[in-house]
């Protein structure tokens, strides 16, 4: 799911996005409920409307956002305290009024309110966090209108502890989800680490509801993430990088703005068959990001969804055909080709 | 045409751009020849290839920006020396390397290295300075390689003086171009001393010649300079105010920053028919302007040149079937109704 978190996927049409094959975007709550407010997008006939987009939406709880803010929040049993990043004006946000915020903007998909817990943290922090996640998890639940409402997701917490992870997944099954998925991974852990928790969690959570890797991740952890039996994730990393010139491709990471690419008239990637490797040498895109120029964080967000997007397409694909083995095999071997190329 | 100032219409896809009915780009010497660099581009196959435009291009002869920058060049009867804005770094145009230059780039149309007179000026100089610009166009039309490259057009200077207008026109004409422009307009000068130029300078231009008035202007600027028979504009007006949320309506401008579109569900202008006014509102457009959304940029520049093309669009169809006087009532009828109602 390419990331919206202000309502638009930052450089692109909502247009290219469907072409691209993008079929949820990700909406931050936090954003939208300080600016514009969710109440004035539930007046203008709700978020799809706002942004123009009629594919489906799934918003984040505001959680991870709040929690982020690190000095100006205030966390209790009821929710959490926080001042806007923006102008530092008060404000609440508890499991009942995420939910309502959510179902103000008319997602789609809408996700429990939880705290994603920092890393490192202690086994006490982690163990009473992940309690009272699972307690805002049922509160969210009951807030919820209706069953013919937005799909509801819970989270599973327990930080790098898979006895806590186990408790969190039974729990939230207990309660009953539409959905489930991990969070508190991508926070700073060793890659090491965030696959050792998927191997505990996902095959604990039903085979018959999709599950999410919550804020992962570069394209190997999706490859992970995939071949562990994860079926959504949602990441900035395609997005911010492209508007940082950084550029995925086929045989790993490329620099845009790098003196090398100066004069160089290949695109991109050559093994790529997206609009921007059609009809634009690395060149012209190296002179776009020298100049600080707008296209360059339009084309190179195109291309880096498109890679993103092609990869799990190309993932389903093979998982469709029972190559998936032998798909992600590939999927190493031409970075390692590429990689012994360069030295 | 569009303003490409380094290579690119900012925030424009040349597919959009050809969407919207851009027959002509325009891109600046100076800018590209400090970066990429003209040499770079020629050797990756020209302006066109390089940005991605199959349609004409006309370069300026980096002139204008030269002599923009003050305090940072010298000019003398071979040329103007000066240093790079971006660097500091010391270079010299004259009217040989400026038509060099241009041929590099590959443009379609390219211009005569001139004066821009600043306003106001002394007779003495302004008359010097146009006596200059003829000898630097003669040698222009010198250097140019052979009559089957780009078209070039000759610049008619002389200030706010008739009789300079005049004695510039006529010795252009002798040396002979392809096309005339009237350039030093639109520089600080009050609208009526713009039109009074226009007024003695277009009937002298030849008539089977495109003429052609540089870096100009409002859109009730365009209408006085089509009325006076002006075939060709530039101007970045358009792009500019769409990236400071200004925005070109039927019924005059709009600022779409201002708190009373927080809320209003309507498009930019109800009576346009462009993509963005048949998707977004007048509160999401200012919502993306307040984030500072890249999309805000898109959308605007996007709105704003299909203000402006269709405007043009809209006056030769007009002139083709005899309706411009009509045609021009009706466009200052319209905001004069918007201005009463506003009251």
């Amino acid at each position: 799911m390419p990331v919206g978190t202000q309502g638009t996927v930052k450089a692109m049409l909502p247009e290219s996005l469907s072409e691209l094959g993008a079929q949820v975007l990700l909406a931050n709550t936090y954003h939208l409920f300080l600016r514009p407010g969710h109440e004035l997008i539930r007046r203008l006939g709700g978020l799809h409307s706002f942004m123009h987009w009629d594919r489906p939406i799934l918003t984040d709880s505001g959680g991870f956002q709040v929690f982020s803010l690190g000095a100006l929040r205030q966390i209790n049993e009821d929710g959490v305290h926080f001042q806007s990043h923006l102008d530092g004006s008060s404000h609440v946000l508890t499991p009942e009024s995420s939910i309502a915020v959510q179902e103000a903007l008319g997602a789609d998909i809408i996700m429990v309110f939880d705290e994603c817990i920092p890393y490192p943290s202690s086994r006490e922090y982690v163990a009473a966090s992940t309690e009272r996640s699972t307690r805002w998890a049922r509160r969210c639940k009951e807030a919820r209108q209706g069953e013919d409402g937005a799909a509801l997701f819970g989270i599973v917490q327990g930080g790098m502890h898979a006895d806590l992870r186990a408790k969190s997944a039974a729990d939230l099954m207990q309660i009953g989800f539409d959905g489930y998925a991990v969070g508190g991974l991508s926070v700073g852990e060793e890659a090491h680490l965030m696959y050792d928790v998927m191997d505990v969690t996902l095959p604990l959570l039903p085979a018959n509801r999709p599950r999410y890797v919550m804020g992962v991740g570069t394209p190997e952890n999706l490859i992970e993430g995939v071949s562990r039996g994860v079926d959504m994730f949602d990441c900035v990393m395609p997005t911010r990088n492209a508007r940082n010139g950084v550029l995925f491709t086929t045989f790993g990471r490329v620099s845009i703005k790098q003196a090398r690419y100066l004069e160089d008239p290949l695109p991109i990637d050559p093994e790529c068959n997206c609009y921007v490797c059609r009809n634009y040498s690395r060149a012209y895109l190296r002179h776009l990001y020298q100049c600080n120029e707008i296209l360059a964080s339009v084309l190179n967000t195109h291309h880096n969804l498109h890679y993103y997007l092609q990869l799990m397409a190309d993932a389903r694909a093979a998982i469709e055909t029972d190559r998936f083995t032998e798909f992600r095999r590939e999927f190493y071997a031409r970075r390692d080709t590429a990689s012994s190329a360069e030295k």
